[in-house]
């Protein structure tokens, strides 16, 4: 059944609008804002990631016939809702750290003001949005560094529900990634695709040669043959004699990837295939592609971990009422307490450019020679400030995030728990 | 852009069925099987979900115009593939556990039989689908073991991909949860919805009488009130006061929820309220609701642990080919082992109905007295076997489940590691 994004909700934010636009606070004027409380697992940061895909989903979150049918049979019946559903646009102003920014525990990543009947309803669908894809950014962001330079691809699209694993190859290519298995991403965001061979088309083959012999016709001797089915040292010797001392890569999918590889490495290299590469493929975090930076490997292969966070599949970030027609609001009984009032956000940066501290402040934050505005504006009476496609959006995030984490100070890199790489601090 | 679900796959499945092509292996009748190596976490159990999912996209596994597109600017230009692909449609046959059964390490949870070039096309959705909704399932069916009966609502929507939020609803109403926070799942498979206020709605007026007001007014005195904004036991008086003792309940979000729901029940009970029901929702996990299993609790709304599987987000199944014309196949280098041959499945159980051993062999299984045969026929010919609607399916997938499980000895029962509650066996 094809409904559009606003039945993605929660049901209490429907019901919470029934009861506001009895005793007339639905139309208050409110500020929520985005944060996530803590980085998991002793992280020194995390990368923003979503923005531009939720942005995306905005021109349509509209109730339609059908959803307002969907809703009736749900028991959400009152007429008074249903009448402001039907005329729903939302004509808000949304601001945020742009995507791929770095973000640090109380960071206002996202900041909607509207009235309150309008804000409510995009709770859920930010949050999912949000909480999925910087979960897989941050993650994925971890596995470039540790990989110095060496390409990763993403490849982990069947360890996750089939519509995240497209968010998840958009998001690891957002922080570095070179590639994705994704087709999907390749057709919507523009993301390189790669793939050649599983072990199920050498299985399907009378022998390994064959089918060596079928791939390399087919894809070309550039192609990456995997040579792990049978004998790996010997699939390597066959994956030579068939495709010449020129093939472009071989694979290994299990095993002791560390010690393979270096036999690989000088299996083709006896063989003159001085510019094949090796390629590892199984079971890689960021600690397992760290392990393996001093073997002779020339690129990464990431799927579980990828696509699950690494660890942390959910960023917990949180969507919370910050301000109320001007007044600063927030829950004060004991747990999950925020600090009300809309919040500016400065990152400082020292005369070299790496960044200092990020402040944060319901209050206006003293300029500072190396400050950089954090919080730029996205949607304006409803509509987008920018007008890109989502592959020149997704683009430019991939260029700002570069840009980010670029300036973050050494710590950053350290894969070891520990605090976040700059404090964060309130004026 | 709405594209067909055949472009969420790996690159790899279709220059795998290119090469095929080309040298006339793609037309080899192959059985490909998913099974999971490993329970997670030392579990007792696995619950197999997303199979009602995974065939309701069949019918639309076709590539049209947009799709085939959509490769052409990918790189995918080879004439035959794009022949192929053109006049593709699924032929062939699927057998598998039925959606809600139990599974333990090597269970043939699906079996697709096709030529190569068919049953290659579906393996990454086949996975995506599977692996994340029996994640959840399996995680979501100790959520409800622990519970003991008091009901569970699914409320992670916010904390996972905005469509995964679906399934897992659906995975989660499958093993027993009471209903879902998430309006889609209610629209598209008949979830029962819930949910009443969060705590911005409070923030959104002058003080919390006047929020409770709204709320009852709207919702009547049988909804649930959120009493934990500023002053918990404060609140559930002011709950009281406005709704009457017939309040329907309150929900404590944040604190020592054991602590909290002892309070307020003595507090309820001191204001006549003894019918008002004790709901609580932060952070739940199995472990956190066996925890409050003492304690005056009615219901147990559960969202993070809940959607990222509580530790396990992905169920780590495989989709291997283990017979091509008639011949079992397998890989055999270290690592990543499999069983070749198409398997037969079958679980034993005692006299009273207990079950007592998984029998999976390529060899047919002498039947005894308390067999059950756990592959059903799914898919004849490219078309499913039942020709009922997704919320139908749904209903006998739960039904399924309820009677598999019950089926399963008491050590199933055990939230600790150990050893899945029966062996897996080959004869």
């Amino acid at each position: 059944m094809a409904l559009r994004p606003v039945l993605l909700t929660d049901r209490y934010e429907l019901t919470m609008l029934a009861a506001a636009l009895a005793d007339g606070t639905a139309d208050r004027d409110c500020t929520f804002e985005v944060f996530a409380r803590r980085l998991p697992h002793g992280r020194r940061y995390g990368v923003l990631a979503g923005t531009g895909r939720l942005l995306e989903t905005l021109a349509d979150f509209r109730f339609g016939d059908a959803e307002l049918a969907a809703l009736r049979e749900q028991g959400l019946t009152d007429p008074a809702l249903l009448d402001r559903l039907a005329g729903f646009a939302f004509t808000g102003d949304v601001d945020g750290y742009a995507e791929g920014d770095v973000y640090f525990p109380g960071s206002p990543v996202l900041s909607v003001r509207a009235p309150f009947g309008q804000a409510v309803l995009l709770e859920t669908l930010v949050l999912s949005v949000l909480n999925h894809d910087s979960a897989i950014a941050s993650a994925a962001a971890r596995m470039v560094g540790a990989a110095g330079g060496r390409p990763c691809i993403e490849m982990g699209s069947r360890r996750t529900h089939e519509e995240a694993a497209v968010a998840a190859a958009r998001a690891a290519w957002l922080v570095g990634f070179g590639s994705t298995s994704n087709l999907a991403a390749g057709a919507r965001y523009g993301v390189p695709t790669a793939g050649t061979s599983a072990h199920a088309f050498t299985l399907l083959h009378d022998d390994e040669a064959a089918a060596f012999r079928a791939q390399v016709q087919t894809l070309g001797t550039g192609t990456t043959l995997l040579v792990d089915t049978y004998d790996t040292m010997r699939g390597i010797r066959t994956a030579i004699e068939v495709a010449g001392p020129e093939l472009g890569a071989v694979r290994l999918d299990s095993g002791d990837l560390g010690d393979l590889a270096v036999q690989a490495r000088a299996l083709l290299d006896s063989l003159g295939a001085h510019r094949t590469r090796v390629t590892v493929t199984s079971d890689l975090d960021e600690y397992a592609i760290a392990a393996l930076a001093a073997a002779p490997v020339d690129g990464y292969g990431v799927g579980t971990s990828l696509v699950t966070g690494s660890g942390s599949p959910t960023a917990g970030m949180v969507y919370k009422l910050v301000e109320r027609d001007g007044v600063p609001v927030a829950k004060t009984a004991e747990g999950k307490r925020s600090v009300g009032g809309r919040k500016n956000a400065v990152r400082r940066h020292d005369a070299a450019g790496t960044a200092t501290a990020e402040v944060v402040s319901p209050h206006p934050v003293q300029a500072r020679d190396g400050d950089r505005d954090l919080l730029v504006p996205l949607v304006r009476g409803g509509r987008l400030v920018d007008d890109l496609d989502p592959a020149a959006r997704l683009r430019a995030a991939r260029d700002h995030h570069e840009r980010a984490r670029t300036a973050l100070p050494a710590e950053a890199w350290s894969l070891s728990r520990g605090e976040p790489a700059i404090d964060t601090v309130s004026s």
